[in-house]
């Protein structure tokens, strides 16, 4: 029998926000972790001027690969070379490439839960050991170097995600370099999941790499970059595992999409107009923290980073599919429910995904704070 | 340890040809199995109009699954459901997509050698063991239902690949009601590459959804529909596996390119620009063929289909890497070296792909003939 592994939910809410669209119904969609604005428009002008121009065969751009490097030389002061980065489809098979160069079936690899979905179920599809440790608000919902210390036997690798989905906390500098030195210490290899860097709303995410120079770096265009559809993600992996990981990505997904490579590139020169949309979900990044109290919502995880807001909805629910269900039918706002983030404790969390516009925040928070309120009255656990 | 798969050679035979390129060097490019050609022009149209107008996030395309499953009712006359597609980044991750719903680590399957190197290498890569079944001139190269029926215990399952890399043949009607029903008695699930299917240079190729229902189908826009570097593909799955597979597809790849996705649907409806790249593949091959004894090679495999030619060269090297390093430099003409395809007899084999356009094939023939007739001359084995 193969692994069993959980869907992610959330593709099923979407799936029924789109057949209410269709019905006529407005829905503001909230339960993807994806930008509703395009690629940049000089990287958009270059797809065009290479589809008039290039057949388009398997390809690895050799300048997308150097400007990569380039970019942890500016903005990690950390040396790379581009011989180190492989192109990938994004950052999900980007994941599947790092943990089948690292890791063969039964390794143990711990994880933060709550932490994103993929993680423990591509360790299981993979038949790795997803060791989840219960990260709450104490630990600001990160593993760290107590935990992985703590970990009999030491596991044989670690998923560190700052900034983190769902919860969008940033590991601070002094306990990065901490998990650094546990995970050297106990033989810990690092997967480092940086795909929400450049989303910060405070201090700037570090990478991995500029402790722990052995640590392999997933990172990907959907996110800063604002290019969710075009599948173009990368993997950073030290000298010693680039063989192993190149005769991977060769066998097992071959290249990534051409069209992508030449915008990706052009993206890097782009960086004032994405700046803008850091700008935008910063305003409702505040607008939802602001809503909070109407809405009923005291616990949520400090969002420091990505655009998520991961709020603890106990009060009203023990089952945050259902709730998430409702929501979305009563009110037209769609939403991420925790189970998909967290098997034990999930089920009392939903995350909300602003990455949306913000007349489109504004016309949830102005939506859901009726609906939370009659929830909360109607489970007679509320309040107001 | 993780596990040890060999790189595939031709992609270093075709970064030097890239460097020779760059050298200002006139190169041929046969080393892949890629069109010249580039998409169809209503499918470019209409990712320039999708680049305009749609933000392109993460996204199935029901249109287009709705499309596959309407050409394997035209096309093969067999009924799937469009929610037994999978849209893939390509047949690359397709293939680990269908390996990895199908079986766990340990599972034996079975493949013909020669065969395409990522069959082999994927199934070690994911702990599979791969049996591969010595397939020669006897039996045209393919694994067949007397092969399938003669591997004790019974494996698990069976790749198979008609028209097949490297060697182009095709599996007649009758022999795949065979492998069917071996399959079918002995429990053996079997995964069918059809990446070749529409490439064909007599009786075309049948699907191996006529004869077993239950089949996993692998498939891609890269081949006949001229899109390689789009990363399209698909996977059709039968009903009792598709939730298996959709919770891969959504934690270990997500989404394939949506911009390949909007151009894919549109490429259905360019069938006449597309067989007009068939006919050329067809002209193509006649001038290979026909310039075979002046290149003093005698045994080829029956190209049925696909874009190939695999021929024997061990009157001539004991070393087909070293041999398509060479004539690379001496002629500029790539090609794949058989080792890629054949652990045990690739070494005295290549492959040259003749999916480009009839001038450079012309081009290729006559700088490798005084080529090939020195090599004969010098290995002092040849015959002219």
């Amino acid at each position: 029998m193969v692994a069993n592994i959980d869907p992610f939910h959330a593709i099923a809410i979407s799936r029924e926000a789109h057949r209410l669209e269709a019905e006529g119904r407005s829905i503001l969609h909230m339960e993807f972790g994806q930008p509703s604005t395009g690629a940049p428009s000089a990287a958009i002008a270059q797809a065009h001027a290479v589809l008039d121009s290039d057949p388009m065969g398997y390809w690895e751009s050799p300048a997308l690969k150097e400007r990569i490097a380039l970019h942890y030389r500016e903005r990690y002061g950390v040396t790379v070379d581009a011989e180190q980065i492989l192109l990938t489809c994004g950052a999900s098979p980007g994941l599947v490439l790092a943990l089948t160069s690292l890791f063969a079936p039964g390794a143990r690899v711990a994880t933060a839960r709550p932490g994103y979905v993929a993680y423990r179920n591509t360790l299981k599809a993979l038949y790795l050991e997803p060791l989840e440790v219960d990260c709450g608000p104490a630990e600001r919902y990160q593993i760290g170097a107590a935990a992985l210390e703590a970990l009999e036997p030491a596991p044989d690798g670690a998923i560190i995600a700052s900034p983190a989905n769902p919860t969008g906390t940033i590991i601070p500098a002094d306990e990065m370099a901490r998990i650094a030195e546990t995970c050297r210490a106990r033989g810990i290899r690092i997967v480092s999941d940086e795909i929400y860097h450049g989303l910060s709303y405070g201090d700037p995410a570090r990478s991995m790499l500029e402790f722990a120079p052995d640590a392999v770096i997933v990172n990907s265009f959907s996110k800063y970059f604002s290019m969710a559809g075009w599948r173009l993600g990368w993997v950073v992996f030290p000298p010693d595992l680039i063989d192993t990981a190149r005769a991977r990505m060769g066998n097992l997904f071959l290249t990534p999409p051409s069209l992508a490579q030449h915008a990706g590139l052009k993206a890097f020169d782009c960086i004032d107009e994405l700046e803008g949309h850091v700008a935008t979900y910063r305003r409702n990044r505040e607008l939802l923290l602001a809503a909070l109290p109407a809405l009923g919502l005291r616990e949520i995880a400090p969002p420091d980073g990505a655009f998520y807001i991961y709020a603890d909805v106990g009060h009203l629910t023990d089952d945050s599919l259902a709730f998430c269900q409702k929501l979305l039918r009563n009110t037209g706002v769609a939403t991420a429910p925790g189970i998909d983030f967290d098997p034990v404790d999930g089920h009392r969390h939903i995350r909300f995904s602003f990455a949306v516009s913000t007349d489109r925040v504004e016309d949830a928070i102005a939506r859901m704070i009726p609906w939370f309120k009659a929830q909360a009255i109607a489970s007679k656990k509320g309040i107001f």
